[in-house]
């Protein structure tokens, strides 16, 4: 298992994996044989920033067990997918600042991110998890009040593309099983959600090739895996962390005003 | 009025100025002081690409009074918008291919997009105005078999943004006075929208700052400002035409299978 990492350190950024406190620093691609350069920083002298930069950042809906049932939703057999705006990326540690215009509740979403690793069009199941080059923390940030402005429009990407609505990170975790992931998310310190990946209804491989069937995947695109039960709206000066072992805790707060 | 063009010459990419039919060729950063190489090319020995790669494509619905009047829909005050997947573009002669698995309904839209210049926050409306670069012609292709999957979900994101939706070009026109713009779609050379840009709701000033408030725009960045009445599949070999003077005509063809 490798975790990869992007930073910032004496105003660039660079990227490299992450061992303990450590990271060794590596140059090219990330998703295209990266090397090494046999530079070291620790962890304390950068700032963490995004893992990566989708160039398309993809949300599912409903797609776990637990929370179809609550909500009395069909179990598709299909990806029930929107799109957040490239945009809307946060780096770990960032500020969630919803839109100064918008004064309804906005919730965290705990989930599994996709990231892919290889360019990826019509691919069967097996070719899609060999395109999946890792896992990360998503916080798929949610304005709920947005969906209610036009009930002939429910307006998803609004609701969910908004500057500051996509915390990832704080790493990459290559080489996981995904199938005995935990996902937590903690408001002020205190568990709300806690649900495993176990529970997903289409699993990361599936959906990857689904996708794939209409959206053309590259290096760096993300899909979040949708969320479970325990979403709750955030109050200003929280802070929220979504945690899965093995990938790291991606914290972030929300702003005070 | 100046048009934009980018093009494949000799496998290599480039951009530069349209007059007539000779493209001077410009080095540097679109929207940050391009200049002139001094070499011009034959627009007959180069073929087009879409003239702009956008980070983030937005769409908008409901956005003419026309449409909306037929429709009964409701005036909106802000844009009702969606994102279409940045993968989805298409170059100009190029190819809309609905993905195999889908054998429903594919339909064109015609608009005029907007394409901004400069970085674009939280922006007054004479700032937005400032803020855009330009005007290319858009077709906002949506498989609206797509809408009907799930109806507690309705899938804008799988509808618009398949690979080959987002055909653009030819050209982006700047200096251009967009109210005395019309917007013309011909299918197989026959005439099936036709509309004046005047119609719309949200004018583009007015789009740009309200999408500001929610999503900072970057340079490259495109908003189809959405469709009016006229709306209609496409079937197999047909020749789609999006055509407004001043830019140019978009035009692509339907997959023969």
């Amino acid at each position: 298992m490798t975790l990869w990492v992007r930073y910032e350190h004496d105003g660039a950024t660079g990227f490299g994996t992450l061992d303990g406190e450590a990271i060794a620093v590596h140059a090219g691609d990330m998703f295209a044989s990266p090397a090494p350069t046999g530079t070291t920083l620790a962890l304390s002298a950068v700032r963490l920033l995004a893992p990566v930069r989708p160039g398309q950042f993809l949300g599912l809906w409903n797609n776990f067990h637990a929370m179809a049932a609550k909500q009395g939703n069909a179990i598709p057999e299909t990806p029930l997918y929107f799109l957040k705006a490239p945009g809307s990326l946060l780096d770990p540690g960032g500020v969630i600042r919803p839109p100064a215009s918008y004064s309804g509740r906005t919730v965290y979403e705990g989930e599994l991110g996709i990231v892919i690793g290889q360019t990826c069009k019509d691919a069967d199941e097996a070719t899609a998890a060999a395109a999946i080059f890792g896992y990360t923390c998503v916080n798929d940030v949610t304005a709920i009040g947005f969906f209610e402005g036009d009930p002939a429009f429910v307006q998803w990407a609004r609701a969910k593309g908004c500057d500051t609505f996509g915390p990832i990170g704080p790493a990459i975790a290559t080489g996981l099983a995904w199938q005995s992931l935990q996902i937590r998310t903690l408001l002020d310190g205190r568990v709300r959600q806690d649900y495993p990946a176990s529970d997903m209804i289409l699993p990361p491989a599936r959906i990857v090739s689904l996708l794939s069937r209409e959206i053309t995947l590259r290096p760096g695109d993300l899909i979040a895996c949708g969320t479970s039960n325990g979403v709750l709206p955030m109050r200003p000066g929280m802070k929220v962390e979504v945690e899965i072992a093995g990938i790291g805790a991606l914290v972030n707060s929300f702003a005070t005003s």
